[in-house]
């Protein structure tokens, strides 16, 4: 293998190693993940049936399963040079700490703004949409992440943004609602008095604090009822994992400069942006049967959609508005416990990482909310970056399979993806420290009662 | 010069380009700073009168000022190479927005936890308490910069670390706390009952919400009266500029690889720990005659040390229980308005920024505080990152020099130091956005009475 001495803490790539085209992993599955459906009918949704929610670019995108690549336009790849390459870190220090013999290395994403890989999808659908001529865009967000990125986006490319910010998050993160407006957003708490829904529901409950399953049927609302608006989406869709893959595309080509093939790919999963991006072209040679890897998407015990959910037809939000899509799901009304891992508080998971998953393309693993807490702080005082709850899911298991090898004495290459930072996640850092945190998980009615409520579909 | 097609949006080096000494500007000086002096004898500080406040080795470096260069120990390398080097970047996306013709570079020294340059001297300074076989160390913090980057250092190092916060920023930034904690730093509100200081100060006054004065008298007392404990100190101190000096030496290795020559250097300057050494080699080459520079200090117009202040000496503290400096100073009993870059808010400066500026190498400007919020809210429009208040001030200056270059039609090479990220201070940009930011300046009057009260020097 490589020579380890010339490995350097952070494997950087110059601006022409960059990639120029993201990969699209649906071209490679011979299972292609099943077609959204329209709620009403039943049937695969085309792109007439999309145009009025989506931009027409973006539909495309959504619904093109036999073209590998789709050239990065010239405009998003000089906005991804601002932040990226992110950086490919060797974590020495952990592994010190840990005393094994594994070799762990992690993409880290955090290095901009939003905080996140949210960025990475928020420049294309930014940039897609003022080619289409429109006026703005419309979206919803919980923790912020991704309004924050879609904000940021929209201020490059001169479009107006429409956030929908769940009510309990807009009063609790004054910090992420700033940053949305330092970069010109317009920021609503939901429900509002805006739309008919949000007015609707201030009716029959008018002390609510909001949700996500709110929120989304709002900026839907104001998309398709605003001339020259359509609606974003940050995560499950299948053009966000293509333009995700930018993460894993990057990934490989620093591991290849030094001759380093990781034995096991580690990511965090929630609607699968991440994780589906993370993974794209090591799974692109799985699928081909050029190279085998060990995947593993880890979930929150407390919303484990792929290790107890079903494999069926779903709506993909809670106001059951948006089309059916076919993946693990634990039911469009199940309510997760309270987690600080606001990004993988999803009930379904992104169609395309449901088939692979399936197929037996890879594992998925479910961990404990105070585990990840421990595991975020070893990584913090180690390797000096302040994680995520939501990317610490993937350090756990990355701690754990390194200290297997500690046992085995095995030397494995480990690969994780590290999603972003954790600087407006310091309350759950503080309940973590002063020994308030819950790690409720759901019983097997609870799940059993709420997967019975799927939709039927032949 | 230069062919500007070549150049990327982020000048990057490889492990082997960075550098392995800092410098030392004093070397080059021929007027030195002036020696601090005993405040009750008026004499020069020797090293046996420091030795039991600070770390010997730091002693060594902080009264040499001969020594060009000082080996950068290979621990401390191995840590700067988890987030170094930091990266220059050209900043083409404003100067399209500004339409100008002057060539924009900033050094960004955002991208670690901490979210400012302040690691890279609390790496040093907690390596070097470890090597002298110490137990732990104290500091003072009041925004919570430089309290986050020393948690992190002394986790890194497996030493003790107690933070006295300002008690009105422990309640107000429950975050950035939140953050020392999990670096495993144990962090007081300041006045506490843990002193003699504070206890005092607790009796005279029981409703204060402390000052930068008092936490300061609060650690040192604690540093000298507990066994293996040491304070350290994050601006104003010549071994903190020598630590720094890494900022500028990258940044000149980048940009001569590129042949890039700046006009202008800026940089905020609060304690000077930023801008000395952000401009440290290029000063160098200046005080050598081998090139000429504009190099700019700016400063908050609340709190103008060097362009209403005395070259004189003062006390260090609030509390004048530190050494005498020779500094532009305020006086140390100067109380500033209200402004939210907590950095700059400091009524002395660094003794050798100040007798470069006395020798007339470098200028100053001040800056209003809206003024800065503007120039920052364009810069996170257009570049992306959300800059922290204090760098803003640098901001300022480099759009103002720029947008006189679009003027006079000069191409300009304009460098400025991006100190860090401003996530920690959303409440002074929500203030900006709702328009409820003041601009106070101090009355002639106000700074006259202040600085009467200077200590007696011959």
């Amino acid at each position: 293998m490589s020579n380890e001495k010339e490995i350097p803490y952070k494997i950087y790539l110059e601006e022409s190693e960059m990639p120029k085209q993201w990969y699209n992993v649906r071209a490679d599955m011979k299972n292609k993940p099943a077609p959204l459906l329209n709620p009403a009918t039943k049937q695969p949704m085309s792109a007439a049936d999309l145009a009025p929610v989506f931009c027409d670019e973006l539909i495309k995108q959504e619904l093109d399963d036999t073209t590998p690549f789709f050239d990065i336009p010239e405009e998003i790849q000089h906005y991804y040079k601002t932040y990226r390459p992110s950086p490919l870190m060797r974590a020495y220090h952990l592994e010190k700490a840990l005393g094994t013999p594994a070799k762990i290395y992690y993409k880290f994403e955090g290095n901009n703004t939003s905080g996140s890989h949210k960025l990475n999808s928020a420049l294309a659908q930014a940039y897609y949409a003022k080619q289409q001529g429109l006026k703005g865009v419309t979206t919803e967000t919980g923790a912020g992440q991704w309004g924050t990125a879609l904000s940021m986006a929209c201020s490059f490319f001169g479009l107006d943004c429409k956030v929908y910010m769940v009510k309990v998050s807009y009063e609790q993160k004054p910090f992420r609602r700033e940053v949305m407006r330092t970069y010109g957003a317009s920021v609503t708490p939901s429900p509002s008095m805006e739309t008919e829904v949000g007015r609707k529901i201030l009716a029959e409950h008018p002390g609510t604090t909001g949700s996500l399953g709110c929120a989304i049927s709002e900026a839907v609302e104001k998309a398709t009822t605003t001339e020259g608006y359509r609606y974003v989406l940050g995560s499950v869709l299948n053009q966000v994992l293509l333009h995700q893959s930018v993460i894993g595309l990057e990934s490989k080509i620093a591991l290849d400069k030094y001759g380093i093939k990781p034995d096991i790919i580690i990511g965090c999963a929630g609607g699968g942006s991440n994780l589906g991006g993370l993974i794209s072209p090591f799974m692109g040679e799985k699928l081909r049967g050029e190279a085998d890897y060990r995947i593993i998407a880890v979930e929150p015990a407390s919303c484990p959609s792929f290790t107890r959910g079903k494999f069926a037809y779903d709506f993909c939000d809670t106001g059951m508005v948006c089309p059916l899509a076919k993946m693990y799901t634990l039911g469009s009304g199940f309510i997760p416990a309270p987690n600080h891992a606001g990004g993988l508080r999803y009930h379904g998971m992104s169609t395309t990482l449901s088939q692979l998953y399936h197929d037996g393309y890879m594992e998925a693993t479910s961990v404990k909310q105070t585990d990840v807490f421990e595991a975020a702080e070893q990584f913090a005082r180690t390797e000096g970056i302040l994680p995520a709850p939501e990317s610490s899911h993937a350090i756990r298991v990355a701690i754990d399979e390194a200290l297997k090898c500690k046992e085995t004495g095995e030397e494995k290459t480990i690969l994780f993806g590290l999603t972003g930072t954790g600087y407006f996640d310091m309350f759950a850092y503080e309940k973590f420290h002063d020994g308030k945190m819950s790690d409720y998980i759901p019983t097997d009615e609870e799940l059993a009662e709420s997967i019975s409520k799927l939709p039927e579909v032949e």
